[in-house]
């Protein structure tokens, strides 16, 4: 990697930096900022001639970040770089994977065209793959997919005393087992009741086998954070040992984080996928890993 | 146009409706929104099978604009458009033209790559060319300017009695004179004195000899409105007639328009290209020509 240069796109230092040291790359100065108007703009300050650019940029809130991304790109292409790289550790807009109602964007479809024709390769963590199988059916460009189940496992692991895992539902029964097998540790999923149209609550089935153990509501995203909000009351309810929530990536829309503090979780922790106060665990490691399937 | 469906992606029912009439072609129905982790949602309520898909989306404070104006095109695609087209009235990144400084992304470029490769083909007005002769230079899908002088005039022509016309700087000099011989008055182009390297004032040339007459303030763009505001603190100083200010697109930057009207400006006035408060010349007609080069 003697010939790349990192930039860090989205101002998220902590990742950027750590990113930096466990590949031995530079980061490039870059300046940026927006025109009154609402323009932006970007230079970069390192001679960018014959490197291979990796442009390190989270795609959480993404619709502010795509035209200084497609920029970014752009303008390393015109100054000489060899090849230009995006690690987005949170992949945006892999929700919308079909149409729900007739006339829906499928914009899924539609980002993945647009980043796949301005960068060359794309490394991820963990994206919301929901009714595709791989993102090779939308990104037309090479993209590796992190699993970030290891190092959640192993942070529960090394802080979590006697820990019992409980998922958000059956579909992410998998994943849970596989944290949990990794953390040496029993688990189940949560049971979501309908009572009406908006009226859900959700259970924790076999939760009074496991009472001597310490809850830890594990989950790939934070968005709402309304099912852990949920879970989170019900434990409450239920006289258990104070529950942990544990996720790969953190968004935390509107008040999330707030919510879950009062709803009585004693930690909240994510990966640093998303920049943001509860980053316990750096993915740099394995990120570093996978760019160098991309860049030599 | 029988085939023509409108589409307001951009809020401004203003222009919209009034561009429907003259076109006679319907406006679709569209749901647009945000979630609250911060991507777009947009769903065509109208069939678009076979039509010639028209997106209204003036381009002011573009960032945000660009996702759902991406997806918008994409899906018309997806759903049958036999062509997608592309009114701006207002065209961003036009400003960043080339690299003042080493490094810099020229954002025309990119950006003109980034709308070229989702439309058919763009109407704008009065698109800001500095050192660029056409669109066609940077934009690879034919692209039809409208120019709003014809406008300007008619409406300096209607309202202002006895006016004088005062151009920003020398560079609009052909513009303003355009402007001034279709409303048969006079016109100058002021002149800036540099005191230092921030200390620029401005003064407004043979404006004795039209003391009777009432100076209207001409720009193509009002975006921080700072060389206005400094001419019109000037007049004022002379005990001229209270001036007027008549712009093609009034972007007004953050507090831009009570500045101006601080500053003495008894009326502003703008073309609706950008919906605005000041919104008094309709592109309706100009744009619908305009369009009738391109969808038949």
């Amino acid at each position: 990697m003697a010939n790349t240069l990192l930039v860090d796109l989205a101002d998220h230092p902590g990742l950027a930096v750590s990113l930096s040291a466990a590949l031995a790359v530079p980061l490039a100065e870059v300046e940026q900022r927006s025109f009154p108007d609402g323009e932006s703009y970007l230079r970069y300050l390192t001679p960018l001639d014959g490197r291979d650019v990796v442009l390190l940029c989270s795609l959480d809130r993404p619709d502010v970040k795509i035209a200084p991304l497609l920029f970014a790109a752009g303008a390393a292409r015109e100054q000489g770089a060899r090849s230009v790289g995006l690690v987005a550790p949170y992949l945006a807009y892999m929700r919308q994977d079909k149409q729900f109602n007739t006339g829906e964007a499928v914009t899924s479809v539609h980002f993945a065209a647009l980043l796949s024709a301005w960068v060359d390769w794309m490394v991820t963590v963990d994206p919301h793959l929901h009714r595709r199988h791989s993102l090779s059916e939308i990104y037309t460009v090479p993209a590796t997919v992190v699993h970030a189940a290891p190092l959640l496992a192993a942070w529960i692991g090394a802080n979590i005393e006697k820990p019992f895992l409980i998922g958000p539902d059956n579909e992410s029964r998998q994943w849970v087992a596989s944290v949990a097998s990794r953390a040496h540790c029993p688990f189940t999923v949560l049971e979501k009741m309908r009572h009406g149209d908006r009226d859900v609550s959700v259970s924790v089935p076999q939760l009074a086998q496991w009472r001597d153990r310490t809850p830890v509501l594990v989950d790939d995203i934070i968005s709402s954070g309304h099912t852990m909000q949920e879970a989170l009351a019900h434990l409450r309810g239920t006289g258990s040992v104070a529950p942990a929530c544990v996720a790969v990536h953190g968004l935390f829309a509107e008040d999330a984080f707030t919510r879950l503090q009062q709803a009585g979780a004693t930690r909240i922790v994510t990966t640093n996928s998303v920049a943001h106060q509860s980053n316990a665990m750096d993915l740099a490691p394995m990120l570093a890993d996978a760019m160098r399937e991309h860049v030599g």
